[in-house]
Order: structure tokens, then sequence, then C-alpha cells
């Protein structure tokens, strides 16, 4: 192969389930396309690499379900689990893979999935707390030398 | 003219009404520059490029207005409506278009609307529930294509 | 020097003490390594930058609370308090350098602080109502120059 790989960087930011979606469909769509493809876990986003929090994610349509703090859902409660369960009835039935799926298939097609140093400073993580696929724990200068020599940077 | 234009690729994902307005400002003054631009609306985003929908665009504090659940607005009535008319009427008095008059001249000046295929296949949507001015429904191995040979490419 | 330094353009636009962070620890980092940074405030974003704001940042885990209208906590006492409060409690224990340190570490890096023209008309503000870091009032043209030129350009 003559031609350079198209080289995709792509901070994942948002916590909650509907916003676990967008980088990961385009993270695993452009590792199909044989792209490389580098998705940087970062602030409230760690949670989609961290062991046991995967299947817990949740769709707040309020406020930021993995912050541990007091949240309004406490006084209504039901609220989250009746919108995160419609939305993965809806994930189930038009057939869209889980969060879980879309990180296998990705790492099958060889994307490469980095945790934000800084923020597991900040935390208290360890490596041994993230999910096997996790390749590397990276601080944001090595980010920023990814992310200026890529074809696409995006922080979603 | 021997240089090429410039292009510009938005994805456009959140849904409520304060940020509509960002891509849609930067698309169409990138129009107005003559560059070529590509917005591509998915995930919480389609209702802007729905028929019927983009007048009824909602401004929350709470929440996202455009996912068909309960909301926290149900029990506190008039919290949503008095948002978005206070909102509406700071843009009525400093003379910011509406969203319609940024799609119509946006259009004028050439700017490509994509909608998204997987998202429209997910809810069940055809080309004909969009506005005419729609270009096309593309795929994310397009929208890729396009993002990675943009000269900006932002992720809104 | 021969080679020409990396340049980053980022807008910030989200309104809470949580997605503050973000672009001023890319920016002060991207100033360290000696790239040309450029951060563009505007929509949401305009309080890091005006006089007497940036202190009163909160962290809302529920709406944006540098809109001016009612919001749930008002029914709800405390609660934005109380969020604020852990964050900035975790923000000192891990010794995350505040709001204020990072604008300031920035600036002495070379960082060009850049506020939205159209924004400011919006809401009638002057440049005297923004703190003395800021560099220039700029258009969504001169914003859309500099970051179709950039190495790296982020929405955030």
């Amino acid at each position: 192969m003559a031609e350079k790989k198209k080289t995709v960087v792509i901070v994942c930011s948002k916590g909650t389930l509907d916003m676990a979606y967008p980088p990961l469909f385009i993270a695993s769509t452009a590792a199909a396309m044989d792209m490389a493809v580098h998705p940087y876990f970062t602030f409230w986003r760690m949670d989609i690499i961290t062991k046991g929090k995967m299947d817990s994610l949740k769709l707040a349509s309020v406020g930021n379900p993995s912050m541990p703090m007091p949240n309004i859902f406490g006084i209504l409660p039901g609220m989250t689990a009746l919108a995160t369960k419609m939305m993965k009835g809806q994930i189930k039935k038009s057939k869209t893979p889980t969060i879980g799926e879309l990180i296998k298939v990705s790492k099958e097609n060889g994307v490469n999935f980095h945790a934000c140093e800084p923020n597991m400073e900040m935390t208290g993580q360890t490596k041994e707390d993230l999910i096997p696929e996790v390749d590397d724990v990276i601080g944001v200068a090595t980010y920023l030398d990814l992310a200026a020599e890529a074809d696409l940077s995006l922080f979603i």
C-alpha cells in the first residue's frame, strides 16, 4: 500500500448513553474503511471504558448521570430508568448494536483506545480499572500530537 | 478561479434551540465566503430538517426536548415554553434571523444539506418527511469521506 | 525556527463549569508545546471571559446556568450550589488549577483569546465588560479564516 492511511482522532467527552453512540459509530465505520482511528476517552466519558460500568450507562434526559452527586431523579425516582429502558428498546428493535458490541467490532478492526491520564489522576483510577480493550493511558500533549497531524479531529 | 474552494463539514447533533444556531451561523457565513459547506444532520438534530418541526424547536434549559419521553417539564408545566419564549423574544429584539431564515439564506448560497441514513432507519423516517432543502440522505462512510478531505470539520 | 508553528483553533461554547475545563486544558497544553492557540469564546461561553463572572461559574447537573431564566433549581434550592461545591472540592484536592489560573498561564504562554462579536451585539456587551486577557472581538468570518487554515480545529 503506497498511500498513507487516513487518521481520525476523536475526543469522547459526554457522559450519557445517547452521546456514547456518536463517537463509536464514527470510530467503527472509519476503522472498517481502513482508517487509523484514535478515540480518546476523557472528562465525563471514562465510564465507557471502565470495567463494569459499560452496561449501566444511562440515558439521562436531565443532567449527567456519571457524576457522583445528588440528582433531580433522586426526587423523581424511575425517570432515568424509564428513559434508558425506552432508548434500549428502540436500539434493540432497530438492531442497533450495543456499546459493548461497537467496542468489540472497533477493536477487531484496529481502533486504538486511549484513556486520559490527568482524568485518571483526578479520580484515582488505575489502568486495572479499565476494560482490556484500552491500549494505553495518555496525556493531553500526546493527544495534541496525534490530533494536529490527523486528517479528521473531532471533539464529541 | 484557479484556487480550490475551502470545504467545511459540520455534524449537527444537539437537539435544542440554543444549539441549533451555532452550526447554521457557521454554515451560512462560510457559504457567503464562497466556501463549500456540508452540514450533516444526525442523532438528536434531525428535527431541524423535518417538515413541520422547525417552528416548534424549543429551548430547553433542562434535558433534550426532541426525545419522545417523559420530561421533568411535564411536572413543571410552562417552564420550557417560558424559556423558549424568552429566547425567541431576544432573537427578535436583536434582529437575529430565525432558523428557517438561516436555512433559506444558506441554501441560496449553495450549502449542501445532508440527512443521516442510519438515524432515519432507526426512527422509520423517509426522505418525504424531510424539508425540500435537504439534498440527500447519506451514511457515516460518505460523511467520513467528506470530513477527512475537508479544510474544517466540526462536531456540534 | 524554520518550521511553521502548529495552529489550534477552539470554539468554546458550553456554559457550565465542567465544560469550561476541556478547552482551557487543551489551550494551555498546546501553548506550552509552542503551538499558536486561538480559543474563540461564543454562545453560552462568554461568561468565562466576562469580568466578575469567572468565579461564579457553576456546575449544573441540570440545564444551563448562564442563561438568565427560571430554572428548576429555583424550586430545589441548594442543588446547584451543592454540586458546584463538590466539584470545586475535588478540583482543590487533586490540585487541578482553577479556571482563572488556567487563563493566566495560557496568556503567559501566548494564547490569543477571542470574543464573539455577534454574541456581544445580541446581549449588548462591550469590550469593557470583558477581562483584560481578551485580545480582540471577532466575527464568524474571521473565525472561519483562522479555523480553515488551522492544523487542529475543535468545537467544544
